[in-house]
């Protein structure tokens, strides 16, 4: 983008918004005239929470969810189920968990999730302190909660066979139509797992 | 929102991130988790844009253009006409104006538009900054660029009405139908000007 119209420092804000996600060229110019009709504070409140972000949080070193602690908050926290563990492709499928309210007990964060044809295999996630964890022998439970998609469902079968043989009871969260979808709009493949998935009632 | 899911860090930047046009908590938490994964020397970058941005940019005390120096560049620049005055809105139309590569001569941002019923009058705009540069005799041409909008020609209309008793030729940006565009879906008033406006060939 040509941004010699601009004042320098102008021109240097629009073409840092442009590095982010989803930001054009024409969103970028919209946020930052509008960050220069913002108060001052608040200006240097948003520089100062980026910075402050990148810096301060990093993975946890027991289940890798994104923390400003040693261990995170979940992994410190008596009142949670010990004896279960939740594995998740990314720490915002965590947070998604989390928001639902229904699950007490630890996680266990990939960074990521099996994929061939990029060439993503099991040596990039974080399987070896997986198997260290369950290993200790306190885990009753894994619950592989993976996308429902090709690459989930490739790594929860692929986390499912690395635990079979330490013991430990290994769960799949169920696929099925999404509460408040319409079975007229859900796919096929979807419909197959809801049936499949059937429970008595 | 209900941030508490979060590290601290990353809670405030997703809400500092909300603050922004346009973005909503969806579009925060994805900008958010993106900064956490850029490069620490990308993050600062942008954090010091953001504050050198609100920090050196003002407005040119003469033609009241973003600048980053005083006057502004184009105030500055000695090969502009400077017997013609583009008489703007905002700062982006005049930088909208500029990308056009077609206009040589100076600007007048009047920093808003006449907007009776927002209670918006003549005393919030730059009107006395423009009669007083019109007033020094060098001007021959104040070229009205106000938008297309029920505001931009009420403004147009009081701004004509301001000058012409200097004796000042007054001129206002064509209005018709858009380059590129379709008769088919231009609206009846764009038409209407269009005709109007219509010229010898």
């Amino acid at each position: 983008m040509n941004v010699s119209h601009y004042p320098d420092a102008l021109a240097r804000l629009i073409q840092e918004f442009t590095r982010l996600p989803g930001i054009g060229p024409k969103t970028a110019q919209r946020l930052a005239f509008y960050v220069l009709r913002m108060e001052e504070r608040d200006v240097l409140s948003l520089s100062a929470a980026l910075a402050d972000a990148k810096r301060k949080i990093g993975r946890c070193s027991v289940c890798f969810n994104l923390a400003d602690s040693q261990p995170c908050r979940i992994c410190q926290d008596p009142r949670r189920d010990q004896s279960v563990i939740c594995v998740v492709e990314e720490a915002n499928d965590l947070i998604a968990m989390e928001k639902a309210r229904t699950y007490n007990g630890l996680y266990h964060v990939l960074e990521g999730a099996l994929s061939p044809l990029e060439g993503v295999g099991p040596e990039t996630l974080r399987l070896p302190e997986l198997v260290k964890r369950v290993k200790t022998g306190s885990i009753k439970e894994v619950i592989l909660a993976t996308n429902p998609t090709v690459e989930g469902e490739a790594t929860a079968m692929y986390v499912a066979r690395l635990l079979k043989p330490l013991g430990v009871k290994i769960t799949r969260i169920a696929r099925g139509v999404p509460v408040g979808g319409d079975l007229e709009y859900a796919d096929e493949v979807t419909l197959a797992r809801a049936l499949e998935g059937r429970r008595d009632m």
